[in-house]
């Protein structure tokens, strides 16, 4: 009788205990699936990544069995941990970043190693006794002026991880205590594994699936000019509620103001790669950036325009239905003409039409300055009218800097031989939106292009 | 004859030969001089990176000379070289980069280690002609596995060092082709340099000038905070071209609006950090990063407010002076506010009187609104006033991203344990600036401080 009541406390019959363990059997089915669901939309954003990952399965596959299969070495040796190490290190996933460390570990080891080997037969003129000590001091001050190197911006930029291997080659070469000529023989061979594994990964990097950073800062760039161009072109019609489908172009921008640091590093592999594409080599990627800062600016002035939106609760007063044409027009054009700029950079063919858009904005604008002035000022609630004067300002801030930014643009599109539409089919193609009634008219000489109206019977 | 004149086209005379050299010579001496200039510059702007650079070099050295010296090991071996290799890239400038990456690579070659044993041996069940084969697929499916967790955000987050030494590790292991109770030999020496190598490097980093990441943080997000104080605080006399004698707060908000990657990497680093100073292991690191968010959010305001005094040309108007002592103390107070939080948080505790600025806040905001209400509308010139207007709506967003910060700031005391000034002389010295009149009072067990006007006699 004891026996039977002792586990009573914690006692569970069979069907209590299996019913219990069910919800866990749930849990760990509904933890799976959604693990599963993460990996399949990382996957989705970008499938390159699917991709990347398979290359460097097969980088680091390849070069292990060419070592683990290689008769000369009994098993795997030395020089083929060297080969895997810099295929792990190095293999990144845009071309241009890959191509920067190789380039960086293959030129830092061979200074490195000179200059390892220039201190450790110096340390060995003073004996064998004090050798050590200069060897010490050498590799301490060295270090120190290299380490201390990595804070230029410059350096720190583009040869950081360079550093990073000099101080690694040149603390090895001038510690390891051989003679110079076993050293040289030892440089060679961990310099052949080097480059082998840095080739690999180069080969595998640009030949299969590439990932080039220059493009994704080109795409990058054109998309942030968008997604504002999006907020733009629906902000007067959401400003005055009318109703709309879509309503991600609210959120889509905020994106853009935190671009900078993706912007800088894209841009710093775009400088190590090739040509690929519609890029050559030594494409002007720093006009990108510089773009990019101006689009920044402008997101800046499109998120205090946002603040409107949200804060904005009553219905439109009657001082507001006044302007509303002009007002909407406004956001409106600007946004085509960024639309129009992103497009221009997708397709890399000289902006036309902004100028078009930027005109028209400026109409609008006049027609709201005229329409603000014609209307009964001393009728308004000075107060009430606050918030909505500050988006006019501010909307008028965004026309200045959609300025600036054709400006950029046109600057990029000389620097980069953007195509310029000659024959007729292209131009029709590329303003089919405006029904012949405005045309670009290329002077031949003049690198701008200058938008009249023209007679579509002409 | 012939001789004299065929070198006459670059014959120069000694002198102007030497003459040409001056101009080179002090050339390299402007470039060596501007060169000296920049490491000083380099050095000043944080004296901690030249105590880093030798704290780099005498780990290095120090573990050179322990593999150089060790008689057991003829000259340098294998393991040396390890101990050297963890040392230069785990040392990193704040400790708790140095913490995040000792730790990741010490734990990833472990488990890598392991898996890699095991590995082998399930390859070698299936005989010496199909091991390659088995050891090539476990490699390529395993490393494309970890590859690929690399892009989940919070892995790379985090362990994105660790994965990559994972895969480093494993594929060396797997493919050493050793047996096994050599390879346990091995594994056990180079799990121990490594060790070594690490243990130096985190005991130098953490007591020799250590550079920790939260304490930088912590003090970045107030010097943020301060800047945007700054700006609001000579805005008002700004607008209003009193002179005043500094100008760089016009500038120096600039960079908050590019310090979310700052930010996001030392609160990463942070996470890793032991306890230090005022600051508890596990300390709130999360709410700075919320706290950042919130004056980036403010700071995007400041920056279009900006735009504002660049833009103004001209004189105040009449009807701008009418408004100018409500106007210029909404931007005073509202950069006292965020000058006392930045100072709250810089002394770690309780956020008080910064409740008192924005009260005055509101009330200068009100006498605004009374201003304009008052002043005879119908006198403006509507179109020229559109700018000033929304220099208010502006200001009037900013007093409530001021708002939302305090609330932040609140919610951070709270979580990181803040001190409370309880006894007078603390209060005193914190509230002096007040002369008495306006003193906190707490409730003892309220968190939140009430700020009521008390007569001094009391």
């Amino acid at each position: 009788m004891e026996n039977t009541s002792l586990p009573s406390p914690t006692h569970q019959n069979p069907t209590t205990f299996l019913s219990d363990l069910k919800p866990s059997f749930s849990k760990i089915k509904h933890a799976m699936v959604e693990f599963g669901m993460r990996i399949k939309k990382i996957g989705e954003d970008d499938p390159r990544r699917i991709a990347h990952s398979f290359k460097v399965a097969s980088a680091i596959t390849l070069v292990s069995m060419v070592y683990y299969l290689q008769p000369v070495y009994n098993g795997m040796g030395d020089a083929g941990m060297w080969a895997i190490l810099t295929v792990v290190v190095v293999f990144e996933y845009t071309a241009g970043a890959t191509l920067s460390k190789s380039m960086n570990r293959g030129f830092a080891t061979l200074v490195a190693g000179a200059i390892g080997i220039g201190a450790e037969s110096f340390a060995s003129l003073f004996g064998q006794t004090v050798k050590p000590v200069v060897i010490a001091c050498l590799v301490f001050f060295i270090v120190a002026a290299a380490t201390f190197s990595r804070f230029f911006p410059n350096i720190k930029r583009r040869y950081d991880y360079g550093i990073l291997i000099f101080i690694l080659t040149f603390a090895l070469v001038s510690v390891s205590g051989c003679r110079v000529e076993k050293l040289i023989a030892l440089a060679h061979q961990r310099a052949s594994t080097i480059v082998f594994g840095g080739a690999t990964c180069i080969i595998i990097s640009l030949c299969v699936c590439p990932v080039w950073a220059g493009e994704d800062l080109h795409n990058l760039i054109a998309l942030n000019l968008e997604k504002l161009a999006s907020f733009l072109e629906g902000f007067g019609r959401e400003y005055y509620k009318i109703p709309e489908g879509d309503k991600s172009f609210l959120e889509a921008y905020k994106s853009v103001l935190n671009s900078k640091a993706t912007e800088e590093s894209l841009a710093n592999f775009a400088w190590w790669e090739v040509g690929h594409g519609k890029f050559r080599f030594r494409h002007p990627w720093k006009q990108y950036l510089k773009i990019g800062v101006l689009t920044r600016q402008c997101a800046y002035h499109v998120e205090a325009l946002n603040g409107y939106l949200n804060g904005k609760q009553e219905a439109s007063s009657e001082f507001q239905k006044i302007v509303q044409e002009p007002y909407t027009k406004t956001s409106l054009e600007a946004g085509k003409a960024l639309k129009e700029l992103a497009s221009s950079m997708k397709l890399m063919i000289y902006p036309s039409t902004p100028y078009i858009h930027m005109e028209n904005c400026k109409k609008a604008v006049d027609e709201l300055n005229t329409a603000l002035q014609a209307s009964r000022v001393e009728k308004w609630d000075i107060v009430e009218t606050i918030p909505f004067i500050a988006t006019i300002s501010i909307l008028v801030d965004i026309l200045k800097c959609v300025e600036t930014i054709c400006e950029a643009m046109e600057e990029l599109a000389k620097l980069a031989h953007f195509k310029k539409l000659k024959d007729k089919s292209d131009k029709k193609r590329h303003f089919i939106q405006h029904d012949g009634a405005v045309k670009p008219v290329d002077d031949g000489n003049n690198e701008e292009w200058v938008a009249i109206n023209v007679d579509t019977k002409q």
